[in-house]
């Protein structure tokens, strides 16, 4: 077992964030709750309305801005060992605190993502001369990249995620309500190891032909495919696996599309390695399901990265030129749709290595014939 | 049991948002996944990266923009009968697809709180002539005063966090890690009648004293206050409920600091009415608290609304003079904070009704001595 607290350099890597941040010109970033301050800090915040924020500037210490009551929580996280903690009162204008941070000078801020647009309002009047982008630019290059550690922690979670598939497959399908699969799917999660469920996507019959389906009522019957699309997270990491069974022996047409989705994920993966561009994976699996005559029915891109969220960089999308980087780690998951009908998605989670690639779901990609 | 999708009015909804823009206005509203969006349109988004809003405008009807592999599943949540739905493809840049919705002559638009930066900065580069601020303004005073249908919704949740308190105070305390009864706690949650456990502080002893605390591996000892604050979500409403119990009988100052803090929540409780500013229910507590002697040991607001989001407006704080009105949810959770010793807080969901407030939870404001 993996203990909890150890292996993240949050020292490290806010000195790189702050190192990166001044090659590109800025003066500040403004890192909101969420993944952003996880890596930099280790800090979880209560995602409410309340502002919390780490102010990383080049040159200065960094700074944590928390709302008082939880300046103990901050404490006990630890952050207060790698930046200053700052508190504002309920009734106090936070973003005013914010801008007596900032230097008076300060001319480009970076914001995170995932901050609350009510957040960056109020801290684009508080300091109305600055120009405002994104942190990603900065942070993301750093996070996209994992060390050693949060690979064993990705691992850690898609070997759970395995598990659970493995025991999925062996429970009756037919005559089941989608809604009722997924509670188990989420059962199985936790008990192989996540703690949280965080999406299990169940999928049959036409269902399986939209990719982010809400698993409902609709009872799986003898014939369906049925995509399984699932993920939790434990110590902040998640997994995240894609598989497509079949309730009883697949139409001829339905192996066809299965064997372009499988040749598709195949291709793709071996088209990993540092320093190919991420849209050359996404190209290796369209040709493969173009040349089988459903390119028009791979409907989004190819995959994303994985680490503190769901979906981070590096995606694999057409346009996307960015070099893979050994250390990466996202999903490789080709789907071909036929709308009212059925679909079929293969997806698993890679690790860029030194030569290619290394995969973390080991669960089968035959097509599994399920009760 | 209460019926899954009966009683939301959205179409009205919808109306009564584009109303209330034109009276202030605003040209354009932009409704991220969240909170608005479900309050809007019943549609519940996946929170990840890709764009998805509804554009709101005075005078226009609804569209609602999905990544292109979400559009089945935005259709399947009924959003196609309140707004035009509007697919953009992975690939594509989508704030080209909101400034293309926007007219050309749009002037001040508003946006959801919960945007993230990500998207918001977006849409400030495409319509960069454009004033931001923000859509609270419109939508939240709508979504303040609740429908008998939502009150509903909140009462199911209330009663349900009423029996989980119920349960815990059986369990044993002394001898077990905060972490422990914090889980046996989401247990309980889930199994009186929620779908999902939202939060379970068990701050116990000195950890009382800290209002966010994480619970954690210390073990629960004699003599302990132990303050419980929890809630869970159904059907998108969510409970929020705290209850401060003692490891054995409390000491005479334990007594005092209770009895302060209850007749505090008391004060604040029958302060209630319509018409009433919300900072004048803040103000009640705060005097009867600081007449007790610990007026600088109440270190938060008195409370906060709740509906879609655990908290929302109305917020009772100083400073926030909005009158109350018949409908409006909100917790009264005063409590007094002993740094390294203890805290103690009790908290209620109340509604306005015509002459007064009435209280959805019912579980004893006694102190309650536990094992």
């Amino acid at each position: 077992m993996i203990a909890a607290d150890m292996g993240h350099d949050h020292s490290g890597r806010l000195r790189r964030t702050a190192e990166r941040a001044s090659e590109l010109g800025i003066d500040a970033l403004i890192v909101a709750p969420g993944p952003d301050l996880v890596y930099l800090s280790g800090y979880e915040a209560p995602p409410l309305e309340r502002l919390t924020a780490l102010v990383v500037r080049p040159g200065s210490d960094p700074i944590l801005i928390v709302p008082t009551l939880e300046r103990p929580r901050a404490q006990d996280s630890g952050a207060g060992a790698v930046a200053d903690i700052v508190d504002w009162p309920d009734g106090a204008y936070p973003y005013e605190t914010v801008r007596s941070v900032l230097s008076s000078s300060v001319g480009t801020v970076g914001v995170s993502d995932r901050l609350w647009a009510l957040h960056l309002l109020g801290i684009q009047r508080a300091v109305p001369d600055a120009a405002f982008g994104s942190a990603a630019r900065v942070i993301s290059p750093l996070r996209a990249v994992k060390d050693p550690y949060e690979v064993d922690l990705l691992q850690f979670v898609a070997s759970a995620a395995d598990r659970a598939f493995d025991r999925i497959v062996k429970e009756p399908f037919a005559g089941r309500a989608e809604r009722d699969v997924a509670a188990d799917l989420a059962a199985f999660l936790v008990d192989e190891g996540h703690e949280v469920p965080l999406f299990t996507i169940v999928a049959g019959g036409p269902n399986s032909a939209s990719p982010h389906h809400e698993p409902g009522e609709r009872v799986i019957a003898p014939g369906d495919a049925v995509v399984l699309d699932f993920g939790g997270r434990r110590m902040g990491y998640s997994s995240d696996i894609t598989r497509t069974v079949f309730v009883g022996e697949p139409s001829d047409e339905m192996r066809r599309v299965y064997d372009a989705v499988r040749a598709g994920q195949r291709a793709a993966f071996e088209r990993v390695a540092p320093a190919v561009p991420a849209e050359d994976v996404d190209r290796a699996a369209r040709e493969v399901i173009a040349d089988a005559g459903y390119g028009d029915r791979f409907i989004h891109r190819t995959g994303h990265g994985i680490g503190l969220e769901e979906h981070e960089d590096p995606y694999l999308v057409v346009g996307n030129a960015e070099p893979l980087r050994e250390g990466n780690a996202f999903s490789i998951e080709p789907g071909i749709y036929l709308a009212g009908r059925f679909g079929v998605r293969i997806e698993d989670i890679v690790v860029v290595s030194g030569d290619g690639a290394r995969s973390l779901n080991r669960a089968t990609r035959e097509a599994v014939v399920v009760a």
